[in-house]
């Protein structure tokens, strides 16, 4: 495909992440290129199963919190963890809070959020990056989550820039335009100046085998939690 | 089936650990009756898959051994500690040995053991103990590891009281014996005792509702941990 | 004293908290009577002792921000997670900023506080409270930051229903009256309203015995924590 | 004087930690040199004051060894975990149980040490240590330890290579002997050489700055850490 990460998102390039993101071979490729986001960019993906989807990126989202609530604890200075607290803050009150009010469009209101068992793909990522922060230090915790992080806008990036997908009438339009969209990309570039910030006083070039083996079972925990609202209807029905 | 809990294991009789068992309710019978513990019975088990899910079972130890080491962590006293890092140094000294010897004999090394991918299923699991180590108290470890720890021994004494299983020329023979046998049930025993004299002193009975939440999640991952092997050899292919 | 505990926080009344404070017995006179709180309510204290001491308070500040940071990561629901962030986000943003304008005040710059070395009692108080909170359940890490937090609010009521404190001219009314006020004290009412509910779900009055260990520990370093002020300007000279 | 690190300790030569020793300057004098340490060599400290401090230095090994539990929990490899769990396993059955016959030969049980109250110094130490091993990653944890487990023995050294040490009819002479002794030191050198190669795969000479401020932090409460005798007695008469 014709996608161009340097210029798709310059301010990565010759980082970490850029190093971390190339040495995970054709395992991005199926990350980014999965089923699920082809037929999200087609619009063919059922409805039920991106429910069902939707409802297991929240339960995710929980963790993935508590995961950056530790980065709060392990930062090293008082400004990071103001920066930190801004991200925890955002995704509680933002990134959650905008999950509730679509699922809740969808007859999924908060206490149904409580109830609904989280599949095994859930439970293996959200529980993965919690093992990685709270055992490893901020380098090795950012480096985890950046898989999501800046993966989701990559793949909003490649989706807008691709003649093949549909935005109108495509009932996911919103979804692409959110993960492509500037605001997002912001807060991806905040993200990826920490990490290569992190990277340079924690030693992340002599620590990339370590740091890419962590990488890379992040990006292979993503690619199967692609499939984990075709799992939670497989399991609830 | 005739299995007697309270007969077969009286140490257990009217503790915390027989409440959070009877409260999973069927959930219990798919963990102690699975289609993998039926095949280990009757010897009808494909040889691969037992090969496979010994190796998923040695990276699952792995985590479940970090856990114990958290107990040590954790403890409120040098009794418990000391406690806690005889089943530390047990797991990695006897139990993990034995399954690289095991798995040497079909071929397996220990330093393939450290290539082999870990399954969903496993990622899940061992994370899953992981996390409510990390983040509830002893009483939260304790319980959330007797799943495993009770579960095991409970399948050993069932198969072996079962009239249908087939011990000779059974290849999974020695798997039940173990499981079954009276060293094992010495340490379920003194596992139980500490998780109920843990109960006593941190609340057990008033904090049912929320232990067997946790309980009942660790069942649920037995259960599909048993396809552990299925799952890898599928992956792997 | 004419201090009535019942009268002045009627929400704990019959709480875990009270009976806590109650079990601490003279201990609890020495921490909210100590020298330096009557000196407070004097106005004698020197000032550079003052300074010196909200300089060790802003450092310890960074470690009690830290242990709510534990508490959104060991939170059991999103609600509870909001909650805690909200706590996180105000230490960051309002207590610690004042603490750093009423610094900057005498001199202090946010890049002298990160030189300034912690005393003995900030490091053994600012660690015991993350330990706990690492070790233990949410209702260990709220019941050791309880000592702080509805200690200093008692501080304030006694010393402004105190006959013999000095508001006028005093340099210290505004602390005096910050503690004793009705922010503050919403926060405690709060505070303590979490408390009992996780008292309730977390098995609190059988574990009386554990927690009132720590609880009583972290009144002897808020005792010791009056000090600081000393320890930093004899060790600095 | 006359104490050559290099030729003492020729297997800490160029190493990181050799570095980070030589980076405290004066404080590193400071620690290994201190009162307490002289009064040790001359067998003039007081007797009820080298038991207070024992008894201090056993509550502080409980921390050292929860803090070593982590290891365990914190290792990438099966091998690390067992070599973090051999020390573990010696800390609570070798050099706790050595101090308990000690102490017991002062007339302190068991069961006395569990009452004693720990001095801010030993809170303060074991607590940080446990900080910087639950936030940091394995580095910073190994690193952190460090000042106690190669400063001990560096002092052993001194004291027996020193002209003005008495051993003879000193009543502290088995003490020197035993941390300048061949079986500490095996210890020491597995230590560093466990430290010099978490540093080449972690970024030890990268994160040198942020490994300096805890290396210093842990020789400055080491240094507290001798007066924690003299404290104990003054607050406990």
């Amino acid at each position: 495909m014709a996608f161009d990460f340097d210029q798709a998102m310059p301010f990565a390039r010759n980082t970490l992440y850029a190093r971390l993101r190339a040495g995970t071979g054709a395992e991005w490729g199926a990350y980014v290129g999965h089923r699920f986001v082809q037929e999200l960019a087609l619009g063919t993906l059922p409805q039920d199963e991106f429910v069902a989807w939707m409802v297991q990126d929240y339960l995710y989202l929980v963790h993935y919190t508590r995961a950056y609530a530790l980065l709060i604890y392990k930062s090293d200075t008082v400004a990071q963890m103001r920066a930190a607290a801004t991200i925890v803050f955002g995704l509680l009150t933002d990134e959650m809070a905008l999950h509730r009010l679509q699922l809740a469009a969808s007859g999924i209101s908060e206490s149904d959020l409580e109830q609904i068992p989280e599949t095994v793909e859930t439970l293996a990522y959200g529980r993965y990056i919690l093992d990685r922060a709270q055992s490893g230090d901020v380098l090795d915790l950012v480096v985890t989550l950046s898989a999501c992080l800046a993966g989701y806008g990559e793949i909003g990036l490649r989706l807008l820039s691709d003649p093949q997908t549909v935005l109108e009438g495509n009932p996911y339009a919103a979804w692409i335009e959110t993960y492509g969209g500037a605001a997002y990309h912001r807060l991806i570039r905040n993200g990826l100046e920490q990490l290569e910030s992190l990277s340079e006083s924690h030693g992340g070039e002599t620590r990339y085998p370590l740091l890419l083996r962590q990488f890379r079972q992040a990006v292979r925990l993503e690619t199967l939690f692609w499939d984990a609202g075709r799992t939670s209807l497989a399991t609830s029905s």
